[in-house]
């Protein structure tokens, strides 16, 4: 029986995955304008959907109780009529980005007159593995399809009513624009099986693109046989140089850790210089625990402050995305940088001074997509880069690194254009 | 027995792949002028050293030849006083290229006063596997010195001799310029288990780049988990548009599938629309076979040229590297179009057409990494580009896309600059 059910989902997915490709070919050819129509054709039926979306988001969070989700993951889940807006202006937003496709990036003579252009193309099918909100659904969808691509969504079984009641809208808004509804698909169950198969359908998926945690990341490079722009969450630092201008270091630190603690960009270690602990971080760490933040720490740190509890060698690797910061002290910038080399994940740190040339130091010996200085990590975002949207802050180091927007959801192709010119020799 | 040399072999591989880290933290701090002083300090040991790098051949060809590999096998792996010195001057032109690393991409302004620039960065440590000739041991490891990255080399057993003569001078050179010579390695032997533990060293490598034929890149998707850059042979078209000028269509396509038929950017297929096969095709098969080229056509061309021998449906999807080529008459640019669709690997295809409106369709149409109109598949090289040198021609739709330089050799990281900022909301 469960193989006569692997062998249905299997042959869903091919399907599924066949439309993707003839939709991706023809999304790849249509201007500009056709894209923003459905996008905005997208937006008016969630409005008008609103309702229905509402309902199968209720279906979505009676289970998730039952299952005793946590208040938190209660509250990423949920959807009311404010956030069901937020998303419909959301794809507003996408369709009055400018198109990215077909725009040149480069173009040089050769001295035997060949003429050679890089122009963007769309990336194709792009199939996104996720496990948080529903509204992912709408943004990974609608940045897709703005770039020309293609997309399979496979979010969590969590939110799986939800993001077919959104779907549905993404799907009316192609229709109305007359372009093809497979441009934005969902396999048809919640089944973990799903994932594995869209990891091998090569010859209709382009590139993979897993947001989520540590152990979904591995199984994706695992078991992908597919391209894959991995979405890590992030172990972010900030770096208190014994430089640092003391008010702006209990403001940044504040806004780094506690804004929102649950985004990829917050800070999770705080390091500071051990001769100037004394003086900076007692106001910083006041700041933080007023605001209900626990603080873990290092010897240092539990002796500067008591309410500090000491920290284990496994807080340094902890993504907490939680009112917790892993506070450690550091004997100096080179100590700060070997500590962010060993324990962070590559996504997003910054440095704290006022000596400029330790900061030009960290910049440059720093190895994350995003190296700060003087900013909280909070503003690790495509929308605070000008992207306009993002899909998430990429951790890999090809093709896409940081803000993955619609830029970075498209490839290029090169044209030559010459006169008859053979190549000699 | 097994047991302990896999063993050995595998603590053998994890101390180079640490090493290479190393190298390359290193690396990708260095100033590009010791990269380019190592890169001439090769380019001397590599001529001083060319009675030692000969020799070293010599054992690799007295093996081949036992072996019985083919003539053209024997001439792409010979390496002569002539083809040394080629290699010394090679590594001398990539020393003479500018640095990519550091270089800005790209600088704006937030309203917020963040200040964000997007800058060259090393990739990290690159995992080259590739089939080919000797001299690809130098181009590809002085390629990524020159971007800063470390590099584990894992050339074909039948040059295991020559490369690690060749690889003895990019250290020595590596060493003179005060650079760790753990820059540029390959693994102490030729067993292939060497290459299934390339593909899993994550934490030492940062992207593994297969040069070769399908079964090399499939083999690598499959086991691979780490990012893979993929160079796939070219199996590449040349079109004749029915406005295709008659004298240029000889040229060109004697040009692009002669001149050199061993190289990925020849082309294997040409496609002739029908309504003109008549008077478009006969010079051009006559040139070719002239040339020594066997044809192979569908029923339209075998009644144009008698000559020609009926192709199977196998020839096109067939790569010949060789002296042959497919020919197929097309009802129109739309089939042609749909041919290369479902039989191109997305290399380089070219159609040969005055009617510019034809030629614009084609270059929007055809999704491949490299599009011509009116000139030679056989252009498509990273020199013949004005990219200085290459690796190859990358055939996937991530990162680096057509030829791959040293530009492409490299990621790249944001720098915010602020002055205290914190993220509303």
């Amino acid at each position: 029986m469960a193989t006569v059910i692997e062998d249905d989902l299997e042959q869903g997915m091919r399907a599924l995955g066949a439309a993707a490709r003839e939709a991706a070919r023809k999304l790849g050819q249509v201007p500009g304008e056709a894209k923003d129509r459905a996008l905005r054709a997208a937006a008016a039926s969630m409005r008008a959907r609103a309702p229905a979306i509402i309902e199968a988001n209720g279906r979505d969070m009676k289970a998730a109780r039952e299952r005793g989700l946590s208040g938190a993951m209660l509250d990423r889940l949920l959807l009311d009529e404010k956030r069901v807006e937020a998303m419909a202006a959301g794809l507003e937003a996408i369709a009055a980005l400018p198109d990215p496709v077909g725009a040149e990036l480069a173009h040089w003579q050769r001295p035997n007159g060949l003429d050679i252009a890089r122009v963007r193309v769309p990336l194709g099918v792009i199939g996104i593995i996720y496990e948080s909100r529903p509204n992912v659904t709408a943004d990974a969808g609608a940045l897709c399809l703005k770039a020309g691509n293609a997309a399979i969504l496979r979010g969590g079984s969590e939110s799986f009513f939800s993001s077919r009641a959104i779907l549905a809208s993404l799907q009316q808004g192609l229709e109305e624009a007359g372009l093809p509804a497979a441009a934005v698909q969902m396999p048809p169950t919640t089944e973990r099986a799903a994932v594995g198969m869209m990891l091998r359908m090569s010859e209709s998926i382009d590139v993979i693109i897993p947001r989520g945690g540590r152990s979904l990341i591995e199984r994706v490079y695992e078991e992908s046989r597919i391209p894959v722009l991995a979405h890590l969450e992030g172990n972010c630092h900030t770096y208190l140089h014994e430089s640092a201008d003391p008010g702006q270091a209990v403001e940044v630190v504040l806004n780094a850790k506690m804004r929102r603690t649950g985004i990829c960009g917050a800070t999770e270690t705080l390091l500071c210089d051990s001769s100037a602990a004394a003086a900076l971080l007692p106001p910083v760490l006041d700041a933080l625990i007023a605001a209900g933040c626990e603080i873990r720490g290092d010897e240092g740190v539990c002796r500067i402050e008591p309410r500090a509890r000491p920290a284990s060698p496994s807080d340094w690797d902890t993504e907490y995305l939680d009112a917790i910061l892993a506070v450690r002290l550091v004997g100096g910038i080179e100590e700060a940088i070997a500590h962010i080399a060993r324990h962070g994940s590559q996504h997003t740190e910054s440095i704290l001074a006022e000596d400029e040339a330790a900061a030009a130091r960290f910049l440059g010996a720093v190895d994350s997509a995003i190296v700060m200085h003087n900013a909280s990590t909070q503003f690790a975002d495509g929308g605070e880069f000008g992207m306009g949207a993002e899909i998430g802050i990429a951790t890999g180091r090809l093709h896409a690194r940081g803000p993955v927007g619609v830029e970075q959801l498209t490839s290029f192709k090169y044209l030559v254009r010459g006169s008859g010119q053979c190549r000699p020799g």
